[in-house]
C-alpha cells in the first residue's frame, strides 16, 4: 500500500481485550483535511457513532483513533464518557480539539470500554506514527476477520495524480442499508467535505451496502472517508463540488475502492466458505430487484444450502416469493454459475446434475435469477451460512 | 386423540420420496363440512395452495390429501396437473367432485410430483378410513419433524360438547405472517364457512403467525379448519355468525389448539434444542412490538448465543436496534429466564454471570425487553440456530 500525504499511522497493544496482538489505530490527519462518514440505521447506534455524527459538521478533522475488542455500545453514560475521555487524551498528544477527533470502536457490545487503558499509549503513538503501515491498521481493527482488509488506486484531477487508500474489518453484523462494520477511506485529493460525503453516500449504495452476511445491523457500523488535500502542492485543484466534471476518474477509483473492500468483507464473511454473488435482472424496478436480491441473500436456507454445494433452486424460488415484490412463479428463470436450472416455473429440460455440482464446488458462485417482468436489475453479494458461522457465534463471548 | 364425528383417516406409503414410511394422508368428510383456510403470502406459492384457494369459496370439503416429500411447488403445468389428477382419484374413490378435494404437499419444491403414485392406493385408503389413528395422520404428514405434533380440546357450544383436534409439521422454512407449514384443524361444530374463517384468521394472529424458525417463508404454507356439523346430532346448536355470543369457550379451545400446535412447531424447529420466547413489552404499540420481538426472534446472532448458552444482551440491543421500531438505548431493559441483565442502557449493576448461565442451560427461555416508550405488547416463540440447522439444511436435497 502507498504512502498517501498527509496521513501517518501508528497501532499500538493497549490490552481492551486481546492478548499478544494490537487493538488500538491512530490516524494523523494534515491540518485542512476533510472529513464524510456514513453510519448505521439502528435506532441504538454505539457511543462512538454518537460522538462522529455530532462532530461531522464544519469537522477540522486531524486524528481518528478505532479500537477493537470492545464496541463501547449500550454503555449508557460511561459510553460518552469513553469517548470523551479518549478525544482528550488523542487530542493532547496530537496537539488538537477534542473536537477534531474522531472515534469508532468495534467488538463485545454492553461491556464498559476502559479507556484508560489509552492513556500513556496516545503520546507514543503520535510518536511513532508512520505514512505507510496500512497492513498494520487494517490488523489492528479486526475482531473475527481471517485476513485484513486493504484496498487502493490512484486517480488523476486535472493533471494531478491522487491516491486512495482504504481499510475495513467486517465479519459478522453485516447487513443492507449501512455501512459495513469499520471502513475508512483515505485520500490526498482536495475535496470540500460537501463533495466528498456526496461521493460516499453515493458510492456506498452498490458496495456497502449491497453486501449482507446474516441481516443483522451492527450499534457501531460507521464507514467513513477523508481527504487530506495535499496533493494540491503537486497541482491538484481543490474540488468544491461533487459535480465537478473533473471528478469523473476520482469518482470511479473511490467506488472501486468501496467495492474492493466490500467484497472482502463478504467474502470474509464469518465461517464463509464461499462468495456468493446475488444477480437479480427482469425485476419490476431497481429497488424490486434489491429487495428480492436482499430477501435470497439473506435466507438462511439458500445459504445452507449453498454452503452444501446443493444447488437448491427451490429455495431461491421460496425467497423470491418472500420478498413480497412483483414475482411470476410460471417467469422465473435460474441460474448457478451461468449454467440455467429452472426456466419458465419449471426444471430446466436440460438440468444437468453433474455440470451445477461441479458448479456449486467452486469457491465464488453466482446465483443469477430472471423474474421476467421488467428492466429493473441488481446485484449483492453474501456468503453461504455455515457450521463455523454457529460455532463463531455461539463460543464469541465466553 | 378423540375421534371427531364425520372425520375418518387413513394413511399409507405411496412411495413419493421416503422408504419404509407412510407419506400420504386422506382425511375423509362427512357431507355438510365446511372449510376455512389460510395460506403463505408468498408471491410463488405452491400448485396445492393455488388449488385449496381457488377451491375455498362455496366449498363443500369431502376430502384432504396431503402428502410429504414433495412439495409440489415451483412445478408449472405438471403441477397443476398432478393437483388435478390426485383430486380425480379421491373424488372418484370417496365418491365427490374433484372441486371437494382439498390438497397440500411438503417436501421438496421444483421437483416433478409424480401424483401417478397415489392411483390405486386411494381406494385402499377410503375402505380403511378410520375416525382415530390421528397420530398416525400426524406422523405421515412429517419431513424434518422430530415428533409428530397433535393437539386437542373440547368446548361446549349451548349444553353441547363439541371436540377440536389439531395436527401440524413444522420444523424449517416458517416465518411470521402465514400460516405454519401444514396445519390442519377439524371439529364436529356445526359452523358455517363464514364463521370458521373469522375464528381461523383471528386465532392464527398470535399463535402461528407469532412463531418464526428461520424467518423464511415457504411456497406451501396451508392451515386449513374443517367443521362437520356432526355435533348438532347431539344438539350443537348451527353457528352462522362468528360473532355469536354461544362461540365463546369454542372460541378460546379453538385458539388454544392453535397455540399448542404452533408452539410444538417452534420446538421442534430444525435443530433447535432450546424453546425460546421472546416477550416485548414497553413499545409504543403491538404492532412495534410484534416488529421488535420478530426482529429479535429472526436475528441468526441473538439465536446463535442462545444455542451457546450465553446471555448476550448486546446482541438484543443490536436487533432492537434494527427493527427500526421506536426505542432509545437509554431506557432498554432485557431479562433472560427472569433475570434482569440491562436496566435503562447499561449492564445491570446486580448482574450475577453464574444465576444467568444458570436459566441459559435451560431447555426453554423466556428473553424479555422492555423498551420504556409505551404500553405495546406482543409475543413470539423461536428457538435456538444450532450446528444442527445448517447440518440439516445443507444435506437435505442430496
Amino acid at each position: 500500500m502507498p504512502a498517501i500525504a498527509g496521513v501517518r499511522l501508528a497501532t499500538a497493544a493497549a490490552g481492551i481485550r486481546y492478548a499478544d496482538r494490537t487493538d488500538v489505530l491512530l490516524a494523523l490527519l494534515a491540518p485542512g483535511s476533510t472529513a464524510a462518514g456514513v453510519f448505521t440505521r439502528s435506532k441504538c447506534p454505539s457511543a462512538p457513532v454518537e460522538w462522529c455524527r455530532a462532530k461531522l459538521k464544519g469537522a477540522r478533522p486531524r486524528a481518528l483513533v478505532v479500537n477493537s475488542g470492545n464496541a463501547n455500545a449500550f454503555t449508557g453514560k460511561n459510553g460518552r464518557a469513553a469517548c470523551k475521555f479518549t478525544a482528550d487524551i488523542a487530542a493532547r498528544a496530537a496537539g488538537c480539539s477534542p473536537d477534531d477527533v474522531f472515534l469508532a470502536s468495534t467488538g463485545v457490545i454492553g461491556e464498559p470500554l476502559n479507556a484508560k487503558a489509552f492513556d500513556g499509549v496516545m503520546e507514543r503513538m503520535v510518536a511513532g506514527a508512520r505514512p505507510t503501515p496500512w497492513l498494520d491498521a487494517a490488523k489492528a481493527i479486526m475482531t473475527t476477520d481471517t485476513f485484513p482488509k486493504v484496498a487502493t488506486a490512484t486517480a488523476r484531477i486535472g493533471k494531478a495524480t491522487v491516491t486512495i487508500n482504504g481499510i475495513a474489518k467486517g465479519a459478522g453484523m453485516i447487513a443492507p442499508d449501512m455501512a459495513t462494520m469499520l471502513s475508512f477511506v483515505f485520500t490526498d485529493a482536495s475535496i470540500s467535505a460537501s463533495a466528498l460525503q456526496t461521493l460516499l453516500r453515493d458510492g456506498v449504495a452498490d458496495t456497502f451496502n449491497a453486501v449482507t452476511i446474516d441481516g443483522d445491523t451492527s450499534t457501531s457500523d460507521t464507514l467513513m472517508a477523508f481527504a487530506t488535500g495535499a496533493a494540491a502542492a503537486h497541482g491538484a485543484p481543490a474540488i468544491a463540488r461533487a459535480t465537478d466534471p473533473r471528478l469523473k476518474r476520482f469518482r470511479a477509483a473511490f467506488k472501486a475502492v468501496l467495492a474492493d473492500l466490500a467484497e472482502q468483507v463478504a467474502r470474509d464473511g464469518e465461517g464463509a466458505r464461499k462468495l456468493v454473488e446475488i444477480l437479480v435482472e427482469g425485476a419490476t424496478s431497481k429497488n424490486s430487484a434489491r429487495k428480492i436480491a436482499r430477501s435470497i441473500a439473506n435466507s438462511p436456507l439458500v445459504k445452507t444450502a449453498i454452503a452444501g454445494e446443493d444447488a437448491n433452486w427451490g429455495r431461491v424460488v421460496m425467497a423470491v416469493g418472500k420478498a413480497g415484490e412483483p414475482a411470476d412463479r410460471d417467469r422465473l428463470s435460474i441460474w448457478f454459475g451461468g449454467i440455467r436450472v429452472a426456466h419458465k416455473g419449471e426444471r430446466d429440460p436440460g438440468y444437468d446434475e453433474a455440470a451445477v455440482s461441479a458448479v456449486m464446488a467452486r469457491p465464488e458462485i453466482t446465483l443469477k435469477v430472471d423474474i421476467g417482468l421488467g428492466r429493473g436489475r441488481d446485484r449483492m453479494l453474501t456468503c453461504d451460512l455455515t457450521k463455523e458461522y454457529v460455532a463463531i457465534n455461539g463460543d464469541y463471548r465466553s
